[in-house]
C-alpha cells in the first residue's frame, strides 16, 4: 500500500543517487526542487547534460579538457611548453590556472597508482608523457599531485622513471596552508613544514 | 590568463548551483562526475530531467503528484475519502504514505502561513479545501503540518477556519521521536511530550 513517487521522478531521482556524496534524501530533494523549476528550465538542464560529452572532451595530447577550438593549454604562442605540469585530473587545471603563478603546459595522469585498487604503473601511460617531454623539449617536469599516499607513491615513481631525462623534475611544496593558526595544523604537515623550513 | 571551464561545462555547472544546498564546488563537482558518465546515461538523464514535468503533474483534486493515469490518492475504491489529511507540500505524502497507517485523502496547502515572507492566509487557498471537504462528506481532517512556527501558526489558523463545520478535527501528536535517550531530546519536544502525555 505503500505510494510510490510517480515513475518518472522515481527513474531521475536513480539518476542524481549516482552523482557523488548524493544518496536517496539528497536525490528526492533535488528531484522535487527541479519539480519546481519552469519547463524551459529544465529543457536546458536535459539538453546540457545530453551533450555534455559531444561539446566537452579530453585535448588528445594534454588531456585537459576543451571545447571545439584548438586547445588553450597547447598553444605555443600562450603557453611556455618547456614547463610541463603533471597533475593526476582534467580538474586539477583549474584550481592552478587560478593561481596565475603558472604558464606552462599540462600532462593529466588520469589517475594515481594505488595496487590495493588495481591501478599499476601500466595505467599511467607513461610512454605519452616521455613522448611529449622530447617534443616539446621540457626543460622542468613539475609534479603536482595529492599529498596523500597515492600522490605520494606516484610522484615517486614519476622522479625515477624520469630520472634518466636529464631534465629538472620539481614538486609542488609542502607546509603550512595559509592562515592557518599552528595549532590547528596537523602533526604531519607540521613535520613537512619543519623539514622544508626556508632562510628568512 | 584564469582558466575558464570549456562553456559547456560551465552552463552545466550554473543549473546544477541552482539545486538546494549546491554551491559552486559541488556543482563542479557534479559537473566533473557527468563528464565521466557513458554518454547514453548522459542523454537518460537529460531526458527525464527535460521531459519531467510534461510526465509528472499535481493532481487538480488533491494536488499530489501523479502521471497520466488517475490521481490513485482520490480513488474511491482504494482510499477512505472521509479522512483528509492536510499537508504542506507534495512530497510530505510519501513520508505518511510509508507508514501503512494512513488510507484516506490528501490535500496540499501548497505552503505555510509566515507573514515575514508575505505568506498571508490568501495564498493558502482555503476555500478549495472547503469544497473539498464538503464534497467528500469528510469526517475527520488530520492536520499533518511541520512541528516549526510556520507550522503552528498555520494549524492554528486551520483549525479556527474548520471550527464551524462541525467535524473532527485532529493534529499530528507532538512527543519522543523513536529510539531516541532522553538526554538527547531538546527541551521543547520534552514539553511538549509531558503536556500529552498519556494514560499508560
Amino acid at each position: 500500500m505503500t505510494a510510490k513517487y510517480p515513475p518518472a521522478l522515481l527513474h531521475l531521482i536513480e539518476f542524481l543517487k549516482r552523482l557523488p556524496g548524493v544518496g536517496t534524501k539528497t536525490a528526492e530533494r533535488y528531484a522535487f526542487q527541479l519539480l519546481s523549476w519552469p519547463k524551459e528550465h529544465l529543457e536546458l538542464l536535459g539538453e546540457a547534460a545530453r551533450t555534455l560529452k559531444e561539446r566537452v572532451h579530453p585535448c588528445p595530447e594534454c588531456h585537459c579538457l576543451m571545447e571545439k577550438e584548438a586547445c588553450t593549454f597547447c598553444d605555443p604562442s600562450k603557453r611556455e611548453l618547456q614547463f610541463l605540469c603533471i597533475i593526476s585530473s582534467a580538474k586539477d587545471v583549474y584550481a592552478i590556472e587560478e593561481t596565475h603563478m603558472y604558464r606552462g603546459a599540462y600532462h593529466v595522469l588520469g589517475g594515481l597508482l594505488s595496487p590495493l585498487d588495481g591501478r599499476t604503473p601500466d595505467h599511467l601511460d607513461l610512454h605519452l608523457l616521455q613522448e611529449r617531454i622530447q617534443k616539446l623539449q621540457v626543460k622542468e617536469v613539475i609534479i603536482a599531485l595529492d599529498s596523500t599516499i597515492e600522490g605520494d607513491a606516484t610522484s615517486l615513481y614519476l622522479k625515477e622513471r624520469l630520472a634518466s631525462l636529464g631534465i629538472r623534475v620539481s614538486r609542488l611544496a609542502f607546509g603550512l596552508p595559509m592562515g592557518s593558526p599552528l595549532d590547528y595544523v596537523d602533526g604531519g604537515t607540521l613535520s613537512r613544514a619543519l623539514v622544508g623550513r626556508q632562510n628568512f
